[in-house]
C-alpha cells in the first residue's frame, strides 16, 4: 500500500510515525510505503529524521503521483487549496482523506474539485495537543481515541474500509457521523473551549495588573489556558470554516455568563448553587462513563492514585461506530 | 505550639497532614499539637485516621480553647460564622487566620467580631484541586506553592511571624498583598476560570445533542471542565464574597465573546489571526517564567519528555514577599 501524507505537521507526522510502528503482517493495509510532502521542506526531512515517511517528496504531484490513499494533513483552508490542485496529479482509483478539525466545507470542497468524489472520505482525529509542528509528533497520539469519518451515501464502500483500515491501523476507534452534525457537535465540545481559552489569557492579559495577577495565576489557569498555546492557523481556519455553529455556542455562552452576572448582581445564591451543583453532575458523569479518553488521559496530576479505579476502563464503551 | 485547625475538609486535613509531616528539630513552630474540628464528626474522625490532627474536639470551644494558633478552613460564608462564634471562646493572644479564597470580606468580618484584630492574618493558599473533603487530602498540596498573606498596618508583627512560620512550615511561599488588589487578581486569575468552566459545561450540557457530544469531547474538553468539578460550595461563598470584582471580570470577558463573534459574523480573518496570537504569545510566556507553579506542576501530560526542561526549575522566581 502505498500512502501519500501531505503536510507533515503535528498531526501528519504523528500519523506517518502511527502507521510505521504498525505490525506489518497483521495490519490490514498490510506492507506500507510513506510518501510525505510539506511545502516547508525542513519540516519533511524532520518527520523524514523521525521515521515517519520513507521518501520525501519535492513536490505535490510527485508526493501522491502513484499514491493509493492520499492523507491531506494541513490546516482547514490549506485542505482547500490542496484539494483543489490534487484532481490532475492523482493515480487513478486514489482514495483521498484528511484530518481537518470541520467537515461540512471540507466536504463541499472534495465535491466541487475531486475528479472522484466516491473515493473522498472526510475524517477528524480527536487527537490533539497544544505543540505543533513535526518536532511535536507522537506515534501514540491516536491510540484509543475517536476518529471521525463523514462518507456520503454516494461514497464507495472500498474507500471507506480503507480509509477505515488505516484508522484501525493507527489504534483508533472509527466513528461515522453526518459532517453537518460533527460539525455542530465539534464546535461545542472542541472550539468553544479553545475560544473561552483564549478568551480567558486576552481578557486577564489586558488588564494593567496582569504582571501580579501573573504571579499568582496557579494550575487551574494553567489548565485553563492551555488550548490558547495551540495552534493559531489552525484555530483560525477552524473558527472560519465552522463559523456558523460557532457562533450560536457563543451566544449560547453569552447567555449563560449574563445570567450568571445578574444572580451575583441579586446575590441570587440558590440559583448560583443550582447551577454550579448541574454543572458539576454532569462534568462527574462524564468522567464516570466517558467512552473518548484515551490510556492514561482519565489520570489527572490531582488525583490520588488509589483513586484512580473509578475513571477504569472497564468502564469504556467502544464505538466501532459500524 | 497548640494549633486548631477548623474544617476538616480538603485544605484542612492537607494543612494538618503537611504540618505533622514537618520536622520538628528544624520547624520554626517547633513541637506541635494539633486540634481539629468539624461541624461534621466524621470528617474530623477521617481526618484522624490520615494523621493529619492529634485529636478531635467535639465543639468550636473545645478545639480552641487553649490554641496559640487558630486556623480557619471554611468556605467563606461559613469563615463568617466560625468568626462571629470565637470571641468568646479564645484563649488570650490567640492568633487566628484563615485560607478562604477572597480576603475583603473576611478581614472585614475579623474586624467586626474578633476581640483583637491585631491577632489576626488573612490567609489563601494557592493550591486546590478538584476533588475535595478530608478523603482528598494531600500533605504535599502547599509544597512549592504561593501562599498570600493580608495583614493590615495594624496587625501585630508576633501574629505575622507566626503565620508566616506556618507557612513557611508546611512548605509553601509567603506572599504579602492587600486584600482587595488580592481579590481583584484572584477574580481574574481563579474564580473567573472556575465560572467559564461551568459555563462550558452548562452550555454543551442544555443542548439536545449532549449525548452525541460527549462522544466526541475529548482531552481538551476534559481540561477546559476540570475546575467545574470542585467543591460547589466554596465557589458559591468565592463568587458572593467576591461579586464586584467577578461581575468586572464577567463584562470584560462578555466584551471579548462579542468581539470574537462579530469578527467571526465579518470573516475578519486576520482580526481573529491576531486576537490568537496575542493569546498564545502570553500563554508562551507565563508558562516559560511562571513563578508559582509547583514542582511537577509544569509537567503536562502532553508534553514530550525531552521538552520538559523549557519549564526548568531553574527559571522559578522566588517570591519571599517580605
Amino acid at each position: 500500500m502505498r500512502i501519500a501524507l501531505i503536510g507533515m505537521g503535528l498531526i501528519g507526522t504523528s500519523l506517518g510515525m502511527a502507521l510505521r510502528s504498525a505490525d506489518e503482517t497483521t495490519s490490514p493495509l498490510g506492507n506500507l510505503f510513506i510518501t510525505g510532502y510539506d511545502i516547508n521542506a525542513h519540516a519533511t526531512s524532520i518527520a523524514r529524521g523521525r521515521l515517519a515517511i520513507d521518501r520525501e517528496a519535492s513536490s505535490l504531484g510527485a508526493a501522491v503521483e502513484d499514491a493509493q490513499l492520499v492523507v491531506i494533513c494541513t490546516p482547514a483552508q490549506v485542505t482547500r487549496t490542496v484539494l483543489s490542485q490534487l484532481a490532475p496529479l492523482l493515480a487513478p482509483g486514489a482514495v483521498v482523506t484528511d484530518v481537518a478539525s470541520t467537515k461540512t466545507a471540507i466536504c463541499r470542497w472534495a465535491d466541487e474539485f475531486l475528479p472522484n468524489t466516491k473515493l473522498f472520505v472526510g475524517g477528524h482525529p480527536m487527537a490533539g495537543r497544544e505543540q505543533s509542528g513535526p518536532e511535536a509528533a507522537d506515534r501514540h497520539l491516536f491510540t484509543g481515541a475517536i476518529y471521525c469519518l463523514t462518507p456520503s451515501v454516494n461514497t464507495h464502500p472500498d474507500a471507506i474500509n480503507l480509509v477505515e483500515a488505516l484508522v484501525k491501523t493507527i489504534g483508533a476507534k472509527p466513528y461515522y457521523i453526518d459532517p453537518e452534525e460533527h460539525d455542530a457537535y465539534v464546535a461545542g465540545i472542541s472550539h468553544l473551549p479553545f475560544l473561552l481559552s483564549a478568551a480567558l489569557v486576552e481578557v486577564v492579559s489586558r488588564s494593567p495588573a496582569w504582571q501580579e495577577m501573573s504571579v499568582l495565576a496557579a494550575s487551574g489557569f494553567r489548565d485553563m489556558s492551555r488550548l490558547a498555546a495551540g495552534d493559531v492557523v489552525m484555530h483560525r481556519d477552524i473558527c472560519l470554516t465552522n463559523r456558523e455553529a460557532l457562533i450560536r455556542w457563543i451566544n449560547e455562552t453569552l447567555a449563560y455568563l449574563i445570567e450568571m452576572r445578574d444572580a451575583l448582581d441579586a446575590h441570587d445564591a440558590a440559583m448560583i448553587n443550582e447551577l454550579f451543583i448541574h454543572a458539576k453532575e454532569v462534568r462527574d458523569a462524564w468522567m464516570l462513563h466517558k467512552p473518548s479518553l484515551r490510556p492514561g488521559e482519565e489520570v489527572f496530576q490531582g488525583v490520588p492514585v488509589e483513586r484512580r479505579g473509578l475513571f477504569g476502563f472497564g468502564k469504556r464503551r467502544e464505538t466501532d461506530g459500524t
